[in-house]
């Protein structure tokens, strides 16, 4: 293995030496030492691939990548992955601002100390490759600010879709475009719970279950399941494609912690998958944006996308749509993401990257749009009972809202000897509307709320397209 | 429009002057000017764009993107675009050895005049953007020599899959893995001709006259359709993944213009899509490489992709499999592609990517696998006249070569009323074999070709995965 890098430099001590060829002697170059915050999933991941791929990494990066030295919680742990040398340290500040380290990788996750780690090594004039998707949504504006006034860059390919480099495609190859449209699948936990419960007619409890016992999910998934990780990494991508900055609490978002299987199968009848669709589109110069499970026509890309991936539709004035599809989580595919950052830092493409992109400026932007606005089809699922006018009663109220029906399904009730005539099971009401409002769905939700024959919790959901 | 551009530059030069905040004053910087070669349908469009768009390309370019001059073949041809000032002429060296021009977009195609205009322009010191996947298949080693001589860098992000850009993915953002297999759909034409007959249940000369009124296919649409141009793509793509020098004429090619109606059919039944598939993937050391129509299981992503699209399925060691998908032609995706190979160029990444590549470099690289060594599963269809023994005789044959059979289907023949017992019409025969070397199945063709009970053509297709 040596021996090949050893050629390799000389080969191109040769070329340098007889012809005028201008060829990159990166390889000559001084190695770009890595400071890692972080040993994790991801930061062994990272440290693996650096061990195991090197010579072929650095091939890539024209240099040498060496981590340098490595802070975690406690450096006496027993790891799975090899430690090259006494590398380890328990504090993470005095990687962050070591005279030997040119990169920071921040692996920890959260804000705190994150943030502070992050600031500090930006101060000592470190570039920083993360994978925090959180703490860029939070403090992007500070941070950017920093790395500029440092003349450093924050590269972050892993924050977002782990392995699909999105980053890359929307800071780099798509810059010839102005997007119009992000629809995406940013959450692999919920995507393959979602796909269990359909498929395996399970309830969202066991799905659950089933996630955390196949590593899919953690032991506590609400950061996951209620929206919350796919709203902040949909912040980034706002950020990148219309350099709005927007947290997760400026548009709607929910999550699949409260979808019953029910509806699923009864979106499956209809043509539709239900997926947690994270949105942000241009609409008459607005930014429409949110996070919630939403219906997709069975034939579109995003209904396809199964287990725990991710997909990003992406549409662009000049190119069209386009798809990016991958696993979005997991221990080697975000470790290549960071990877493909340490190469672009490597190579100095990072640097010029983040100059071009004015990520977090204070610059004019698109403004959001307010929620009421945006206009969707809906599906409507009521547990009614099944007495006479309550169709009537549930469609007036709609229509004085002028909210049009695309169809109606109504089931029979199963045939039970009722009892207790008061004693009546509910039956589903299923609708879909024309396109409408969300604010008049909200007027409506209001009035729908009062009437004694619909029982909680009815079911509204958007539709895609 | 103007406005903004200025209050950018005074926003940089006051960022300069009052802070020490390395801010990128490239929009300072002198313009880029371009040389087009070629202004038929994807010069218009990037033209097109650089008008409509110049701004918005400018501030993530850095620097303006000019274009100064432009080579056509009649520059009294009216055209549909806004040819800005005087800068057409008919002498493409003209434009490529013009001192006033930095980068040369090449998009005339072909091999002839486009390869003495790329050599005098990298000669003449010019980075060359190009979307002439023939020309780069065919001289990709002297091109690249050429352009390392000169110092100078070849983009052609447009050269492959249009609007999908795998040549950033493959080149930048996986970096960090060792790619292990691609499987594409790269020819647009094919694919809406194989959607077409499938779902129309149309002939494929049929779907060829409705692909070319609706311009998905050209007026002699061979190339497309008999897998050169998908061959030349999958030459370049395996060239940035492996390394590996290839031509269309080192692996099996077929086209979908062989292709019967009956097959898609059958292969649908079976739980299979038909897609002219183009492979490179690693197989114990070596690259299988390969072009043909091959069945796709349905569940999987590259069975959906219908109509005009393109999607690459790309795996590498540390990121698993990972898939892209858009239009792979037409004006605004390709002109999209140009535009940011030339946003890479202005901004001195494109440069940098290149020297890192290594392209066409005389290098040691993974060999390409022998046809015979490839081992996949097939997909046979045989019309055989309905008599005794003629399933026994092929089988033998198959058996003797160590084929070993998943499924065999004979449907019954219809019932017809034979005047002359030896006017049999023929019944299709459909056999599904287990994972079988290329080689036995040739051996074995070889023998079938001589039973007279089977009808010719008889048809064999690979199956993926």
């Amino acid at each position: 293995m040596r021996r090949s890098v050893q050629s390799c430099v000389h080969r191109l001590m040769v070329a340098d030496f007889f012809t005028a060829v201008s060829v990159n002697n990166n390889l000559l170059m001084q190695p770009l030492r890595i400071g890692l915050i972080g040993l994790g999933t991801v930061g062994s991941g990272v440290l693996q691939l650096l061990n195991d791929e090197g010579e072929r990494i650095s091939h890539r990066a024209g240099r040498s990548i060496d981590v340098v030295r490595i802070a975690v919680r406690d450096p006496a742990k027993p790891r799975d992955v090899t430690v090259p040398g006494d590398l380890l340290t328990d504090d993470p500040f005095a990687v962050a601002t070591d005279p030997d380290v040119d990169v920071v990788v921040e692996l920890i996750g959260g804000l705190d100390p994150a943030r502070p780690i992050v600031l500090a090594a930006l101060e000592a004039g470190k570039d920083v490759v993360t994978a925090n998707k959180a703490l860029l949504c939070a403090e992007g504006p500070a941070l950017f600010a920093a790395a500029r006034a440092a003349g450093r860059c924050i590269a972050f390919e892993a924050a977002v879709a782990g392995g699909i480099p999105i980053v890359h495609v929307l800071g780099q190859a798509m810059a010839g475009n102005q997007v119009t449209a992000i629809e995406a699948i940013l959450n692999g936990t919920s995507n393959f719970i979602l796909s269990e419960m359909l498929q395996r007619g399970e309830s969202y409890a066991h799905a659950v279950l089933k996630a955390q016992e196949l590593g899919f999910a953690e032991a506590d998934p609400a950061m996951d399941v209620d929206g919350t990780d796919a709203a902040q990494k949909l912040c980034l991508l706002a950020q990148l494609a219309f350099g709005t900055r927007t947290t997760p609490n400026q548009f709607p978002r929910h999550g699949i912690d409260t979808l019953d299987l029910t509806d699923l199968q009864y979106a499956h009848e209809l043509g539709y998958a239900v997926k947690l669709l994270a949105t942000a589109k241009l609409v008459d110069g607005l930014l429409e944006m949110h996070t919630q499970p939403t219906l997709i026509r069975h034939a579109r890309p995003l209904a396809q996308v199964d287990g725990p991936f991710n997909m990003v539709a992406l549409t662009g004035d000049a190119v069209g749509e386009t798809w990016y599809s991958g696993q979005g989580a997991g221990q080697m595919p975000t470790a290549s993401a960071v990877l493909s950052d340490l190469i672009d830092v490597a190579i100095g493409r990072a640097q010029m990257t983040f100059d071009r992109l004015d990520l977090w400026e204070d610059r004019p932007s698109v403004p959001v749009q307010p929620a009421e606005a945006s206009i969707r089809r809906y599906y409507l699922r009521f547990p009614v009972e099944d007495r006479p006018h309550v169709i009537a009663d549930i469609t007036d109220i709609l229509g004085r809202q002028s909210i049009s029906l695309a169809s109606v399904i109504q089931h029979e009730a199963p045939e039970v000897e009722a009892n207790d005539p008061d004693d009546i099971a509910p039956v589903p009401l299923v609708i879909m509307t024309h396109r409408t409002r969300e604010g008049q769905i909200r007027a409506a939700a209001a009035e729908l709320n009062r009437l004694s024959t619909v029982r909680q919790p009815w079911v509204c959901m958007p539709v895609s397209g």
